[in-house]
């Protein structure tokens, strides 16, 4: 293949990643999927943005004492590079989840997400990422999953319009990729990098990482651990 | 188990954690066994220091055009906590690997983890983390692993006094853990957690995570797809 086929076929192929961040998101959450389309970034031109309310860095420690009840003082912070009044143009948007998504002053975030989803390519939520894009109003209707740890309050509280699908590592529904607990992410992020790039590109990251994917989207042995009731068909 | 029971029983477990980053390093390797640390964080009083050569933000971009040959825009900044000359004692020590390991300015870091590792309780590195410890000379005569992509240069050319293991998915030798490619160092900081805090925590952890884990030290499909020999007896 030549480089002028290769940039035909690359017509259309997203170019523009943005990935949300918030304090007390959770590390595995974004850079599970972030380390893969890393890997994708060497083979196919693509940017990062992150993405935060303010430019300040963004701790993934947990401050809560009901959560951190021994006070650890374990996370780190990473550095965005975009707010949510001047984040560019984005083809893919990834939410991660977190404790953080329990606080109760998200409110311009999900404003973010509302505004911004309409000229998406694709959008991936992680974990209970799926609840910003709940609370954004996008899922209603729709189907998805959240990790299996806070399902009850995902499907009764959060998103009790959304078509929540409890036995699932990772759920697609239009352009909307959810997965499920953290781990799950990376799973999510290498389905859609099959989609979207191409096996055998997904195959090569998944080698390179060292990485056993889970290649079905209804494994769940999470779901049957929690106790989840089945689905309905 | 009243608090005394457990304070005595916490006497002797690690505290202070170190992450060590250079520019270039690998995310999931990094922050996968992180993420696992931090969740035991949440029970167990425990301490993170990101420690850098410098306190500017080091960012996982690829900056190399060898490596990167499409100028992708791609990777996020770490707020380091410590340099190399103001870390505080240590206990664990974590070293992700990175393509940023293939830059000939680390000295710094090499005599870093030489002169850190004896008051260390214990040392993990991910990926061709191990290098790093190669490198800095705390290897030599040891058993270790590293990736399977990098094997022939960390045999041949970084570590030519190590007994490397290539087919493993991590080795433990005395107080130090060397893991394989990045998805592996999840496996060594579940086992690493099981060694040290319990079974039952480990347990809890991956579920919590909705990850599943391999057990077995030996497991190592990804050797076997680079075809890398049998390792002598």
């Amino acid at each position: 293949m030549d480089a002028q086929q290769r940039n035909t076929e690359r017509e259309g192929l997203p170019v523009n990643f943005g990935l949300l961040i918030f304090p007390t998101f959770q590390a595995l959450d974004a850079f599970g999927p972030i380390d893969i389309l890393y890997l994708l970034s060497l083979d196919f031109p693509m940017n990062l943005s992150i993405i935060a309310r303010i430019l300040e860095p963004v701790s993934t420690r947990s401050l809560d004492p009901s959560l951190n009840p021994l006070k650890s003082n374990f996370g780190q912070s990473v550095v965005p590079t975009h707010t949510f009044t001047d984040a560019p143009p984005l083809d893919v948007l990834i939410i991660p989840g977190g404790f953080g998504l329990l606080a109760d002053d998200l409110d311009p975030m999900y404003d973010f997400v509302r505004r911004t989803y309409p000229s998406l390519k694709y959008l991936m939520t992680v974990c209970n990422g799926s609840w910003v894009t709940a609370r954004a109003g996008i899922l209603d209707g729709r189907r998805a999953t959240s990790n299996k740890h806070g399902w009850l309050m995902t499907k009764e509280v959060v998103g009790p319009k959304v078509n929540w699908v409890a036995h699932a590592r990772w759920v697609v529904d239009g352009n909307i990729w959810t997965s499920s607990g953290a781990s799950a992410g990376m799973d999510c992020a290498l389905a859609f990098v099959e989609q979207v790039y191409g096996k055998e590109e997904a195959k090569k990251i998944a080698v390179e990482m060292e990485y056993e994917r889970h290649e079905d989207p209804s494994w769940d042995p999470f779901a049957e651990l929690y106790n989840l009731p089945k689905d309905e068909a």
